[in-house]
């Protein structure tokens, strides 16, 4: 096996570094053992830093109405005397065993190269990943990244060019109507006569195809691509009886939506159910031994995906990991109103 | 049957007032259910009210100190827009079904004669009741109250008194000093020769004894009572190797710590597992249908004794009882970010 880099050592690696993941390394850490924390994106607090962070959140027990990263400063602040080390804008890409045995503990290796031996996992990545919904294009994985795309840089790359936009929520519209200012040509594709966008920007999509500046082809949907090394000649277009519609274009742009996925996760051999983990109610551990899931992602008899839900599974993976940390020492623990917080060495 | 008062109803009953009790009514009111909260303490708060209302409390999820009873304050602020009414200062006595089915509820009375008809009860009572550890002694129960006691409410019914103290703890050593200010003689009864009290207090003890103003008698237990109707005449105390000492005593303290409790609760027909009440750990349901246990008095497999546990536990009750108060009707349930609080009626 050749590792590129010396690999780094800890006592739990975390996956995700949402709210639950923040709360296991507080956990972890009143049991002694230290945290590495992997996550995506490229801040703290997961969804809650990410997708809403003034989102006031009302079931965080003990706070009446708290927003959501507010909730994530707290919690970091909470996981601080226990000198998490954070590995942020990378994604874990595979996990190995390092022994036969469960105590072995396993080998992390990022998408920027981190590795890392700890003795437990906990998987505590929320959602997951989210991505876009691809359209199931014969060939589409082809012209991917250089004239079929899922998101919008700059909208310069789109100046003098034919485009057609898939999809009829609010990106599909804002962008059809931004991009109509700079491309040679904007068509929208939608499968239905009506938008499910801010009202405003559903009458400017209309107005500029009833002035012409628009061509809005509906109900229509994608059927398949033409074009040749990545390069797009024609968008093949199908109504609902069947009739074709053939649309040159220099770039396709699919606006339908993001879905979770577990990405490499979903390759490590873990018991799952329906795209979560299956996990044992009484200490979090997956079908795996020393690998643990906590949070969105868990599953077991009863989950409720609540945030508070997912606080007292990291209690639970704590206490369960404790043992492959510690072989044969009793867990020595006391209510932290007796012992308070011991700081680990950073 | 007779029922003495009009009974209340209520869609919940919880029994316990503490932080998981109260977390408990927050989330029934999310699911749109009233809750009656019954405690056997004068104070909304529980262990956290009444034992240690400044203690900081370190692990509590987002934040990372927080005092027991600002805890409770802000929990209390938490449930208030569901209106719960509180009936403190009383113990539920007795429990009895309204019907043959789960869903017909319970009829819970309490010691101040209240009555209240739910649905459902949670059981949140902590640790139980807390009591004084009684010596098993034969009889002690004529006396208790006039000769025999386990706390001291007013020091001078003991003034001119010859007065016998029994326990080696801080009441013993504390009380013991205090008492010979007024009594007409103390005595100390202890096992050990080693007193477990704050060392000023001891010495101060010892030296009373040295004085020829407390007798020490160590290590010696207590034997028997001698009395009649209630007064105490003499306390027979024994050594190790079985000599007897008797001593004259017109009041007899007895400073053997506190017990938990299950109380009237052990009277209910619940599964029990060591003094708590055996959980099913999807639903905090126990053996008996519409009848919850969460927090401290829940046992299931990997149960922690964390107030964190009891608030993810009385969201699984909350989400279990749901069905047996709005029988048929799907839970339309969202995240709080997304609905907000809406109050219900009070």
């Amino acid at each position: 096996m050749v590792t590129p880099v010396t690999p780094q050592t800890s006592d739990i690696v975390v996956i995700g570094a949402g709210p639950v993941a923040l709360f296991a390394v507080f956990e972890a850490g009143m049991l002694g053992m230290r945290c590495h924390v992997i996550d995506a994106l490229d801040v703290i607090g997961g969804q809650c830093a990410a997708l809403y962070p003034e989102k006031p959140i009302y079931d965080i027990p003990g706070y009446p109405r708290i927003d959501a990263m507010a909730l994530i400063d707290k919690l970091v602040e909470q996981a601080d005397p226990f000198a998490p080390d954070y590995h942020l804008s990378q994604q874990v890409l595979s996990i190995e065993p390092l022994g036969e045995w469960a105590s072995d503990g396993w080998r992390v290796t990022t998408s920027a190269g981190t590795v890392i031996d700890a003795r437990a996992l906990i998987i505590a990545a929320g959602c997951g990943a989210f991505g876009p919904n691809r359209p199931h294009l014969e060939g589409i994985e082809e012209y991917e990244g250089s004239s079929v795309f899922y998101m919008v840089n700059r909208r310069e790359d789109f100046r003098g060019k034919r485009v057609v936009i898939a999809g009829g929520g609010d990106s599909a519209v804002d962008w059809a109507v931004s991009l109509s200012e700079v491309a040679a040509r904007v068509s929208v594709i939608h499968r239905r006569p009506k938008f499910r966008a801010a009202p405003g920007m559903a009458e400017r999509l209309k107005k500029l195809a009833r002035d012409g500046v628009i061509d809005l082809i509906i109900p229509y949907q994608l059927d398949r691509l033409e074009g040749d090394g990545g390069g797009l000649e024609a968008v093949i277009v199908r109504d609902l009886d069947g009739a074709e519609m053939r649309l040159e274009a220099d770039a396709l742009l699919c606006f339908f939506g993001l879905a979770m996925t577990l990405g490499p996760i979903a390759e490590w051999g873990l018991a799952l159910d329906h795209n979560h983990i299956t996990t044992d109610p009484a200490t979090a551990q997956t079908n795996r031994p020393g690998i643990f899931a906590i949070g969105d992602m868990a599953r077991y008899p009863g989950k409720l995906k609540l945030i508070l839900s997912g606080f007292s599974e990291a209690a639970l993976a704590a206490h369960a990991i404790h043992p492959l940390v510690f072989p044969g020492e009793a867990l020595h623990w006391e209510y932290s109103t007796h012992s308070g917080i011991t700081k680990l060495e950073s």
